[in-house]
């Protein structure tokens, strides 16, 4: 009994890690029913396609950002602000944690799959917008903190700063990933807070 | 004379379209020789492997993106931070006009590659690494311009600021593609000058 649901575990554990690692499409059905120890008919059964195993891995991505960077870094036993910064320092330590282990900065798996996908696969495009919201309206508590707080004024486009805060979050991943430079999210987290200072236009 | 050589320049042509919209790994050789009218021969007397096609890719691409969007946006006929806010509103237009061609918004191909082979191909990634220094390179000259012009503070950390703006920009251009929404990248744009002038920490 255990087994077979352990196999859809096994089948979204292994995805993300060798998509992640290669790409979406270097990875087939058969190389992940390997991986994971699990038959061609386990796999059908679990996801009728490798789109399906991909919205898997998504979920569980978004389930471990959420869970073990966003809320740790932007609970509330600091004022609102730091908390971004701290989000970012968290973000650079994971990286050099995750270089160490894989020998590349990986980036952000998400926004890495989102790169590859977001033209051609409008379910999975569709899902990742998804996450991207999500990630958005956590920064949007902590902004609207911020203001309750009187770190920003009230005036502050809440919505549009959080977006942008996902943006940059991203953009840095990405280089970081390009230059295998863990530190360079660090580096450029310490002017994030620019964007949501900045005045409204 | 005239069609070998023009072989190559089609398959970068081909190359390009295709893997911006689908990606690298999802288009085989054959599928690039059918789409650019070249026989297999041709494509491995131009290309050894298809690695040394997608480098010829990126320089095309980066050409392209250094001359039609950052020379004219960053050139010195306005003010130096005018030119960043330049420089945003035309990459949302660029997104805009892309999607009435292609159908959806297309985000940035270069970093659409990059998401997809960072973690395993080295050798494209340092010729992506090279690209993203070309564009930090040049929001350098502009912000030193900016610095000149007492539009920034003489201790802007310059090259630090650029490289905000680049991934800024970078980040901008995948949510833009996530939520298959080009006026993203205009409304995030207009914190971008944020990030300059945010105080170095």
């Amino acid at each position: 009994m255990g087994r077979t649901s352990d196999a859809r575990e096994r089948l979204i554990e292994a995805a993300g890690r060798l998509f992640h690692a290669r790409s979406y499409e270097a990875v087939g059905v058969q190389e992940l029913c390997d991986a994971a120890g699990v038959n061609k008919g386990s796999f059908y059964h679990y996801f009728p396609s490798k789109d399906d195993l991909a919205a898997a891995v998504i979920d569980a991505q978004w389930a471990n950002v959420r869970d073990e960077i966003l809320t740790p870094t932007l609970a509330d036993d600091i004022a609102p602000l730091a908390r971004i910064e701290r989000f970012f320092a968290r973000l650079a330590r994971n990286q050099r944690s995750a270089r160490k282990d894989l020998g590349v900065t990986p980036g952000c798996p998400l926004a890495n799959l989102s790169g590859e996908l977001c033209t051609h696969e409008p379910k999975l495009r569709r899902k990742l917008a998804r996450v991207f919201v999500g990630m958005r309206e956590a920064f949007e508590g902590t902004l609207h903190a911020a203001v309750a707080a009187g770190e920003l004024p009230r005036g502050t486009d809440v919505p549009r700063a959080a977006e942008a805060l996902v943006a940059f979050a991203e953009g840095a991943l990405l280089l970081a990933a390009a230059h295998d430079d863990p530190g360079l999210v660090g580096r450029l987290g310490r002017l994030a807070l620019g964007l949501v200072r900045a005045p409204s236009r």
